[in-house]
């Protein structure tokens, strides 16, 4: 296995198809990563306009979801894969679920923003959906990046991002919980930002999905349910 | 492609292979069922035994996702399943990852029974809890029950299910809101419940998911993101 996540086959053709599925993938991811970066940036900014195209956009990327399953189910009948194309293929379409999930969460911040932009803005939570936005897009972007290059090192760094996150998430939900209780007429707009913090926090745990889909794919080892000590231990071997 | 969901081979060891994967993903999802049903029960009954006992018994489920998906792995680079058969296996493996999320928003159901186990009893939300709570253990027996079976018309039911409890959902966010604004001191308490609904309704969606799978090995077409019309359409093909 080279760094292109396959082995290099004497069918040039089979070679193609698996990379080519591999960079729809990838794109898919990129199409994601900007779903989730204008849905913050719509949430933040009020910008409802933005959150209408979020919504719009997830199409495309449920039908690049459907296509590439449709794509890596062709190649396991056809090439029939084994070893590390194997993984390869059941990696890619595993991520592809993920990537398509974390749209929806785009989706779902998106419609915060526009009941916000008919409610009026939250008296708070701004900074916490900013914060924890900044760092979910970072652990994807790590999490696409790890595939793309057969990263383990960098796959591990994603899922210790996500404890972060998730303390995070914690002490940001309990500066929600104050808001509400200050100003009970603004409870229903601190819900659209609680609903929004807890799409991110989502967003984080599909990261991780992806860049233990990684680690798998370059170990060989599923290290979904493991936790970090035994993850590090086995990206280490 | 007879009502076992796979070809007959030649190999009866393949058959087996395929039928004990399938039998291991359907036993998963009975101890899924039950893991739910305790959930709901536990914040019913306000009953912090036995939310402990659920947040235990996920561990067992998650083990069970990783042996699936190993096996199912295993079939794939061995046995290289063409036509119905890859879909079957297909279907399980994604299947069991969607039983495996339920585990983990049985879980997270738990855990708002152990903080109003602390807290004190919400003011309100329980008849909620039971409705959403006995339509989505319906929806996720008879998920699996199409499984089984191999039937595609149950699982269009499921589907059809899942539209009704999104709307119970919307009404029962109404009711909880409700209960925040009229007494402040009660918003975190009425938060746990209004967690446990959102979990509820997550596991409504993962067994709309199943369903999708059961149609996709029964009709070979991947209904995920078609709408409920097409949907029917394709089962009544």
């Amino acid at each position: 296995m080279d760094k292109s996540g396959h082995s290099q086959h004497i069918s040039q053709q089979y070679n193609a198809e698996l990379e080519d599925v591999k960079k729809s993938m990838l794109e898919m991811g990129g199409q994601v990563e900007k779903l989730v970066a204008d849905a913050i940036t719509s949430i933040i900014d009020g910008d409802s306009g933005i959150a209408e195209q979020v919504r719009e956009n997830d199409k495309p990327v449920n039908r690049m979801e459907s296509d590439i399953d449709e794509e890596c189910a062709r190649i396991l009948a056809r090439r029939q894969p084994a070893a590390s194309d194997l993984r390869l293929v059941l990696a890619i379409t595993r991520a592809s679920t993920d990537l398509e999930r974390i749209g929806d969460e785009a989706g779902k911040i998106a419609t915060q923003t526009i009941d916000l932009a008919e409610a009026g803005r939250s008296p708070g939570g701004y900074t916490e959906i900013q914060h924890m936005g900044t760092s979910v897009r970072g652990m994807l972007h790590d999490a696409l990046d790890a595939f793309a290059r057969m990263d383990e090192k960098l796959a591990l760094k994603v899922a210790e991002q996500d404890k972060e996150v998730d303390r995070y998430y914690g002490s940001a939900m309990r500066v929600v919980l104050t808001l509400m209780m200050e100003d009970p007429r603004s409870i229903s707009r601190v819900l659209n930002i609680m609903w929004a913090l807890r799409s991110l926090e989502r967003v984080g745990d599909h990261a991780r999905n992806i860049a233990e889909h990684v680690i798998y794919l370059v170990k060989g080892k599923d290290v979904r349910h493991v936790g970090l000590k035994e993850m590090a231990k086995q990206v280490k071997k």
